[in-house]
Parts: structure tokens; sequence; C-alpha cells
């Protein structure tokens, strides 16, 4: 006894399997893998034993409260790489495992197999056999009771054994071994965590405006109240989703003029991420846009039509923010008794002061920062977009993602980080639902094609869900600057069919107002230092585009998923063809774009016949969505032409005959 | 108060730098990484924090039982990765990590140079820098004091700001911010270990022989004693390692015949790997070996001469070792009271019974084992090749190893795996100093560069450490069978100069006994199943060669390690080029292999001049160390040519001028 002492309790000396190398992990287990309900999580890990003895492996995964796991077999791939999967269930935090064991029974069955393909005698085998069978007699079902006794019957007795060694070789015992595992000295994994989050995640349209250029009259103010005239409007284009830039009292302290000018003239009203004044901080309401009452009866209206509200949360301050004041220990002064305003280089925020998280207060910070999160909940938004998540501690989100999960899973964070691309990583990792991405920038089908295969073939699918914006109120990119409808048709086509998750910041960008600052990748007169005047109900291509894209999304359950995407080889770099489908291939659309605004282009796309389980040959019916043409394709490769006055991509919903 | 509460205090929440990704960490931590003396290690890991700010970190390292770290400053590589190193020391734990903290000296440093470069007035910079020299005032050096004392006194003078100015971005501040840290809410990564194994775990040149074939009578049972003869011969010839195959008594029940005969013959002695018998098991001798006694001479007396023995570790039975009947408890009886013999397909081992390390005793089995390898430490014994580890369970042997390094650092333990390789991994993750590889069966030189590279140059550096065998009494690969001196020479070159641990099989190898068992990789007649009278004292060019090589490996260090390995382009297939060298390029050697051993090549080989610090241009002189030629050579290209029947390898030691 006192021997045995010598090894570690926590030893488990008999479990002879090794799992490693599980995938997805992410960062080692401190973060969790996401989905939507619904979604299939592919798990994958190194598994084998000492020996030659053949191994099972199952995959477990449970809801987190759950006392019971459920199992679903793994299959080796090759090399001791294993697979298997599971679908997310409703909303909530799950986890998942692997029990890895030496199956002694497989290995059993396989031994005998090989024996009695030599011809050598099986009375021993036959013997073990009989053991199996006893030890699951207790367990088997009454469909299978007759099925063991005859088998017990056969292996017990000598005079059967011709009978026994065929039973033994067939189908019963399969079947018996496939439902009656004896597992033991099972090797089981950690634990990782996987989140299930509500499908707007992944699934959704964003629009952005301005609340104070809501007005039907030039000049004035616009208000909560004028912003559910539009509110129709935008649910008609087909959004899901509204966000507003800060809706809070507005600094006067340095506050900023037309066109970032660092001197406002009086009467300007200044930019509202310069938050805070004498009239109320991040929990307050500009006054000019209404009453805190009317914002409530704007969400539910939204509501109503089928729109969510998105607030922007921007943990900054005027430096007339009452913190200023009250926590004065919030911010980090200088020498001369100044704060240093905030940068994002190269931008400058003058009337901004930011606050200092390496404060000895920080217990307190943090606390009311989530404090201004609940408030709104409280309100009813349940969708954040948050500015400069990048210039806030990551220990800070990764707590304040954490809280939301167990106290409001039903909130989604999108960061706006532009930034390095281990930051946005990070960011996703650490818990917002949606990012901002590269997708501005990335302008060519080959740019493209390479952005979209990491973001979805590698271990960012597990955790970062794309946003593809074209423009915000801070970026007109070079690309669409002074250019006409073509330009800005692609740029939406490309975002709203390559990303599940997309949005846009108008009415500039269905106006074609894309005049720029110049030399910059910025809007001239932009809204963030003046207020604009919008003809809100015209109805240009733009919006015949934006309706129609908008109705092809939610329809096909094709786009409601980033991941699923295939690019398709096509023997002209103007054209960009991809292929999405459901696993089930319920749902099968082919998007073809022209990627050149200007030209009509035409050439030859190769559609991958095996993963629509099609051969050459077969018939294909292809409805475009977009002018409602339908073709028929047999073959590989097909012929496809886009003329950018009449249309910026084919998108075919296929049906295979 | 009661506020804070909610924030849990596990959580650092001013600390704002971010570690993740830290390289190299083998399964998350839960093995060290290996290395020897003086041997460097490189870690790399992303760092960033949130915002703006410059970020500085630190590698920490320390052995295990100090209080104390030591720092190395790491460097931003790009794309947030950053990367440090430390050297080895003497053998024993260490444990290394991550340290890294927002710098908000060196960010002000930025700032007031880019300022000062702009025009900009510094007041309130200077006034932050008092701050900084009044921090560090306490703490300076003495040969620093007068500096600090200087910059105060500039610093809180308004009349010397020019001098101010000029002070803050000239020397005296790199130079104090450099020396003087202030390190405040650093980020601390997890510690990950190390251990540093004896100098033999990474250069050795090991020697099989089977003691019983040392008589120096034909006919004769070889003893020690006979061995002893031997010992100064294999001194001379340059091993320092001699691996004797188990020397214990072998089974009489199921003995083995020779050519691997499932009877044998009466008189015949059976395979050495059947161990046990009434005369003992694993901690016995074979009697006709000699006693206990006669075994540690000869242990003694091989020290004297530099070389260690090494015995083979085959946790397994013949059917009458003692334990069978002592611990039946460790066996798989079947029912008909047999044990099922071991296998390693295509291997059957009828003369073997396997270990169940299943058994429910296995607590007493683990410490069984463990005091068999103690049993022989005792004896002198501290290295051991163990007998296909891969059918022993992983979790014994990561405890075992664990121990050991406990117990018994100095213990070396080769692992005798020929297997798929995440097994042949893990196993060296588990702790086996030393592995067998696929070289055996890598012939080209594009093969060998590729198994080379995977060896060196991915995360198996860390941990795994190749010991290359042109033959074992198991395996004569078809490309030695039936040939003659220059193809042994070929693959003896190779191994010995590819790896700084090798190890040969003779004396079949340097007297070119090749014969094989008709259509198989195995020797005809092989000494596993009979006793083989050999002359051990001829000086065939096999012993010139071995002599010359081992020679070669003692005296350059490049040799040492097999991870310091570049590949050189040449223009002909059949020359393959390496440069080995050492960090400090004290000991560079180039080898150039002719790998037709049946004719003369030529070629040209391109030397990769910026690894050796020179230029195009540049006089290099090459001591060819096999033939004592010289060589100059000024150009990235350069002609050789190998004529086998002269010599198979250019082994260059290279100076530069």
């Amino acid at each position: 006894m006192a021997k045995k002492a010598l090894i570690s309790n926590k030893i488990q000396g008999k479990c002879r399997a090794v799992i490693e190398n599980i995938y997805p992990v992410v960062e080692g287990g401190r973060f969790p893998v996401k989905r939507v309900p619904g979604e299939r999580i592919d798990v994958k890990a190194d598994i084998y034993a000492d020996g030659h003895d053949i191994i099972s492996a199952q995959l477990l995964y449970r809801k987190k409260e759950s006392e019971e796991w459920h199992s679903n077999d793994m299959e080796l791939l090759e090399n001791d790489e294993w697979k298997g999967h599971f679908y997310a269930g409703a909303e909530g935090m799950y986890e998942f495992a692997i029990k890895a064991w030496v199956d002694h029974d497989l290995t059993w069955l396989h031994g005998f197999e090989k024996k009695a393909e030599a011809g050598e005698r099986l009375d021993v085998e036959l013997m073990i056999g009989l053991r199996y069978l006893k030890e699951i007699e207790s367990m088997v079902s009454d469909d299978d009771r007759h099925m063991v006794d005859n088998a017990i019957r056969l292996f017990s007795d000598a005079s059967f054994y011709k009978e026994a060694v065929e039973l033994a070789t067939g189908a019963v015992f399969a079947h018996l071994l496939e439902h009656y595992m004896l597992i033991h000295n099972a090797t089981l994994s950690l634990a990782y965590d996987l989140v299930v989050e509500r499908k707007k995640a992944a699934f959704s349209a964003w629009y952005e405006f301005f609340p104070r250029s809501s007005s039907p009259e030039a000049g004035k103010h616009g208000t909560f109240r004028d912003c559910e005239r539009i509110i129709p409007r935008l649910a008609e284009l087909g959004y899901d989703t509204l966000y507003f830039p800060p809706i809070h009292p507005i600094g006067v302290s340095h506050r900023k003029g037309k066109n970032n000018s660092t001197t406002a003239q009086p009467g300007e009203p200044g930019s509202p991420w310069a938050i805070g004044s004498a009239e109320g901080g991040h929990k307050a309401i500009h006054p000019e846009l209404g009453t805190m009452d009317d914002f409530v009866h704007l969400v539910n209206h939204a509501k109503a039509h089928g729109i969510e509200i998105a607030l922007d949360l921007a943990y900054q301050c005027a430096p007339d923010h009452p913190y200023v004041k009250e926590h004065p220990q919030w911010f980090k002064w200088r020498p001369d008794g100044t704060v240093q305003y905030a940068e994002n280089p190269p931008k400058k925020y003058q009337d901004v002061l930011p606050i200092n998280f390496e404060t000895d207060d920080w217990k307190n910070l943090w606390l009311e920062l989530k404090s201004i999160v609940e408030f709104w909940i409280d309100k009813g938004v349940n969708i954040f977009r948050v500015d400069n998540p990048h210039t806030k501690p990551f220990v800070f989100w990764e707590w304040l993602m954490a809280e939301m999960r167990q106290e409001h899973p039903q909130v989604i964070f999108l960061s706006e980080a532009f930034t390095r691309p281990k930051i946005m990583a990070r960011l996703a990792k650490a818990g917002f639902q949606q990012s901002y991405t590269y997708f501005t920038w990335r302008q060519t089908a080959a740019e493209l094609r390479e952005y979209l295969e990491e973001l979805t073939k590698t271990e960012l699918r597990e955790y970062f869900r794309p946003n593809f914006w074209p423009n915000t109120p801070d970026i007109l990119p070079y690309y669409l600057q002074k250019t006409g409808h073509s330009h800005s048709a692609v740029r939406f086509v490309l975002a709203a069919t390559l990303s599940s998750n997309y949005g846009m910041y108008g009415p500039v960008y269905e106006l074609l107002e894309n005049d720029p600052y110049p030399n910059k990748e910025e809007y001239h007169n932009s809204e963030k230092y003046e207020i604009r005047h919008w003809d809100w109900f015209q109805d240009k291509p733009m919006h015949q585009l934006i309706r129609k894209i908008n109705e092809i999304r939610r329809e096909h359950e094709a786009f409601h998923s980033t991941y699923n995407i295939t690019f398709c080889e096509t023997d002209n770099d103007n054209l960009l063809a991809y292929l999405k489908m459901t696993e089930d291939r319920s749902s099968i659309v082919l998007t073809v774009v022209n990627m050149d605004p200007m030209h009509k282009q035409s050439g030859w796309v190769s559609l991958p016949l095996h993963l629509l389980d099609a051969h050459e040959g077969q018939e294909l019916r292809l409805f475009d969505l977009m002018d409602e043409a339908t073709y028929r394709w047999n073959r590989q490769w097909n012929y496809v032409e886009l003329d950018p006055r009449y249309l910026p991509a084919h998108i075919f919903h296929i049906s295979l005959k």
C-alpha cells in the first residue's frame, strides 16, 4: 500500500488512448468557439494508442447546465487524425470533449475475421466472443434479445462451431458491436466551450444614418420622431438593423466644426462622438433629438417594422462630460492639469478625452461602463456597434463580453476595429459577435478571394464573424469617389452576397453622394460634423438593387452563412464567381459579379459539379434571381456575360433535376 | 465596496498587454522543451496592447528551484510577432515565461521626438520627463548619478529649455530608459518547462553488438570478459556508446531457432528478447555471459575507455519468466488459459508474452518496471535503448520519464519506435531523450533533405532528437543488400554527418556482411537467433572511414548538433551538400556526399555566403578533413567531384580570412 502511494492518483494508468491537437480550440480553450443555432461544428483531433489494437472515439457535447453528454461517433481520416461533428442547438453555452478508448471487442472481431480468412481454428476466439455476449446480455433491447440469446447458444456449444463462426463474421455481430459498446478505460479530453448566439449574430443587413439628418425640412435638426417616418422605408428596402451614431449630448469645449475643423463656428452641431456635456453623458439623449420616451417609442416602432435599433458604444468623453468632474481619477492628467486628447493615428480627436484604463479605480470604472450597456438594454436596445474597441484594453472586453453572455446573451456587439489582423482577431475571440473587416479595401477579384478564404477556411471561421461595409462615415474608399451607379452597385452586391452580415452608411450611398475630402478616403462635408438634409423617398436604380438583393438574401438560405462559400474558376479576371449552399443542398446559389463597372465582361465559369453531387452532362436549371431569366447548364464550364449598364451580377438559383 | 466584489480578483484589470501564441510550447505546456547545456532557445510570441502606446517585452527564465528570474529583452519582428532567446545553462529543469507591458516612458520619448521634429512646444513633455527622472533617482548606479542629477536640473528650470530638449532626444535618455525601466501593470504569461539534459543526449556515436558473439573462439558463447577485449578497439574507432541487446536469461518455452524458426533445435541459444527463464528475469544475467560482477567490471572497463554501456529495456516476458507465475495478473489470460503472444505487425514474437498494462494491478506493475531501470542504474548503466516503446502505454512512459528526470536526470532513453509519425513524436514529447528515425529508409538526396528539414525546422526540433542508424539487427535495408564498401560508406557518412546522434549495428556493417533473408529487409542467419563469430581486429577501408569520421565529429563542434544544418543547392541530384556551423561561426563544415556509390559524380555547389557573413569575391579556405586537400573558393557556385572508389564525401572545414 505504501508503494502505491508513490503514483499520483491523478494518473489514469489504464487509459491507453492519447487525444491531442484538438480543433477547434481558441487560445488553448480560453475563449469559446461561436455558432448560431443549427450551424455545424466540425471537430478534429489526433487520436491513437500504443500497440496495434483498434481504437474507437466519440465526440461528446452538452449544454453547460445539463448533466448528460450527447455523443457522436468519430471517424479516422488518415495519419491518426479523427473527425466528428455535431450541430449547435438552441442559444446558450455548450461544451464539447472527446472520448477515446482501446476497443477490445472490435479488435477481437477484426482478429477473428483475419483468422477466419486464413482458415485458422477459432475455438478460443469464440470463447472470447461468448464473454462479450454475456456482458451485454443484460443491456440489450427487446428487439435484439433473440439475436443475443441465439448467439450465446451457438457460441456455447462446440457442435455449432460452423454456425458460430458465420454469425461472428456476419451482420449480427457488426450490429451488436455498434449498439452495445463496452467502453473500458476511456481517455477523456479536456472540455472546450462553445457559445451559441442568436441567428442575427450571423445574418444581418445593417443601415447607418445620422438621426439628426432625418428632418423633412432642410436646415432643421432631425428628431427621433422624424426618424420614425423613415423606418417603413428602410423596412421596405429590406434592412433589419438600423445603427445610429452616438445620440448623447455633444460636448461644447473643443467642439469640431465643418469638415473636421478644430474651431467650430457658433451654431455648429459638433461630432456626436464627442460625448457628454452639462446636459449629460452616455446615459442621456441629445436634447435636440427628443426625449428618452421618444427614443423608446422609436425603438418599438422600428421593432414593429422588423428593424432593431443599434446604438454606438464609444467609451470616451468630451471635455465637458460629467465623468470628467465626477471621476477625475478615470483620466490621465498631465503635470499642467490637462488631459491629452484621444488619437487613432492618423486621426486626431481634439474634442475627445480618452479614458485611462490603468486607473487604480478600474473596478468602479468597469462597472460604470457596463452599466451604460445595461441602461440601453433596459430601453430595448440589444445591438451595439463599438467604436474603436482596439483602443480599450482587451482584458476589459473579455470581462464585459463574458458578463453579457451570462446576463444578456441576446446582445450583439459589432467591433469597429480597422487595425492589425491579430488585434481584430483577439477582439472577436474576446466575444464581439461581429467585426468590421478589410473588405472596404479589398478591390480585385484575387484580393477578395484571398480574403474570403482567410475568413472562411482558417481558424477565424470559428470565432470571427465578418460584417462587410462598402463605406462608413469615416471611409469613402478611393474606388467609390466621384463615380456613378455601377461602382456603388458592384461594391454593394459584393458586400451583401459575400458576407451574411453587411451594412452600409446611407443615404450618401444610395444617392451616390461620393465627393471626397481632397486626397483623403473621407467624405467632403461629412455628416460627422454637420447636419445634412436628404430626400429619403427617391427610388433610383440603387434603391431597386438594394431591395432586390435584400429580398434574395432573406429568401435564399445559402446567404445566411458566410462560411459556406466556394469560389469558382473563371477565365476572365473581371468575373468573380462563388457558389454558396446549405449543407443539405436545399439552397444553392451561384453569384457571378462583373468586377469592371465600366465595361461589359464575358467569359467561362467552372462549376464544381462534385460539390453539387452532379456530373458532366447532367442538366442543371439556373434561375437568375436578378432578372428572372432561366438557363440550362449541363457541363462544368459555362458561358456568362454581364453588362454593367444592365446588371452588376448574376445570382443564379440552381436546381438539380 | 460591495460593487467591487462583482469583479473577480483573478482579473488583472490594469494589465493591458496581450501575450498569445507562445512558441515553443509542447502540447499546451504538458511536456517540456529539451536542450543540452549551451544550446539556444528561441522564443516567439504575439504581443500587443490596445491603443497606440509603445510596448516592451522580456523573456524570463530560471532554474526551477531558484527564486529569481533572468530576463532578456524581446524584439518586435513584424505583424505583432516578437522574439527573444536565451541559452540553456547546466543540466536541470528550467522554466520560461514572457512579460510585456505598455511602456509609458518609451511612449513619452517617442512622442517627444516627434513633437520636437515638428517644432512643437515641449514644456508639458519636459514636466512628464521630469516625473520619470524623479522616479528613477533613487535607483541609479553611481556611474549614472551625475547624468540623472544633471538631467533633473535642466528639466526643472525653464531657462534650460533648449538644453533639456537636446538631452531628451540624445544618447543620455536612450541610456536611462534602457537601464532604468519602470515596469507597471505588466502582463505575465504562463511559464513553460524546459529540461536541460546532459550533452550526450544530443551528441553520441553508438555501436551495437551481441555480447554472446564476442568469443575469440568460433562456436563458443561469448562472455562479458570477452567483450572487454573488444572495448579498446571500439574506443580506438571512436565510439562512445556500446549498446547490448538484452543480457538476461533467455526463455526456453517456444524458443526461436535459426532464422526465426518457431522450433529451436536442441542447443540453439534463442532470441535475447525472449527475456526470462527459471534463471531469472529482467534483473538477472544470462549465465553464459558471466556474473553480475563480470558485468559491472565490464561497465567500468568501458568507462575507462570513454565508452558507456547501454542496455536494452524490453518490457516483455518469455513464457517462463518468473513474473508469469509470480504476477499472473500482469498478463491477459484467454479463456483457454493461454496468453496471446506479442506482435508488432508484420513481426510475430511467438517466444514473447506482452504485458497487460490494463491490469487492475497497474500501479504495482509500473513500480516494478521502474525498479528494473533503477536496478541497472545501480550497476552503472545510464543509457537504455527501449524496445518497441510504442507497444506500451504513453501514459506509462510519461510517468516513468518524469520520475527519471527527477531522480536520475543523467539517464538517456533511446526510443526504438519505427512507426507512425505522431506516435514517434509523442514518445519524444513524453521524455525519450533520443529516437530512432525513418533515416534508414530515406535514400535519395531529395528524401533526405525533406526529412532533415522536417526534423530540424519544425516544432520537432524542440523535443525530438534523432538518432540515425543505417542498419539494426532487425533491418538490413534493400539499399545495402549484397553490396560492397561504397554503399555502406555512403549510408554511414550520411548517418554520422547529418545527425549528431548516430549508431550502427556491427560487426556485420564494417565487415560488409549484408546477405538478406530472401525478399525481406532482414539479415540472413541473424544474430538474433544464433551466435556468430567475428574477426574484430581487421582494418579494412570501412574501419578507416569510421575512425576518420568519428574523429572529425569529435573535433568539429558543428557536428555536435543536428539542428544547425543548411542544405546547399547543387546542379547534380547525386550530390547532397549541407553546411553546418556553430552560432559563433567558430566551426563551419560543408559536407558534400556522392549519393551514387557506383560512379564518379561532379557538379556545382552553391554556398550560402550570407550565412557565412562572406561576400562574392571574398576568399574562403576549404580544408578537406577527409583527404587533407586544401581549396580556395571565392564565389557562390563552386565545382566539386567525388569518385566513390576514393572518397564517399568531401567534408570541408571552412575558414574565413
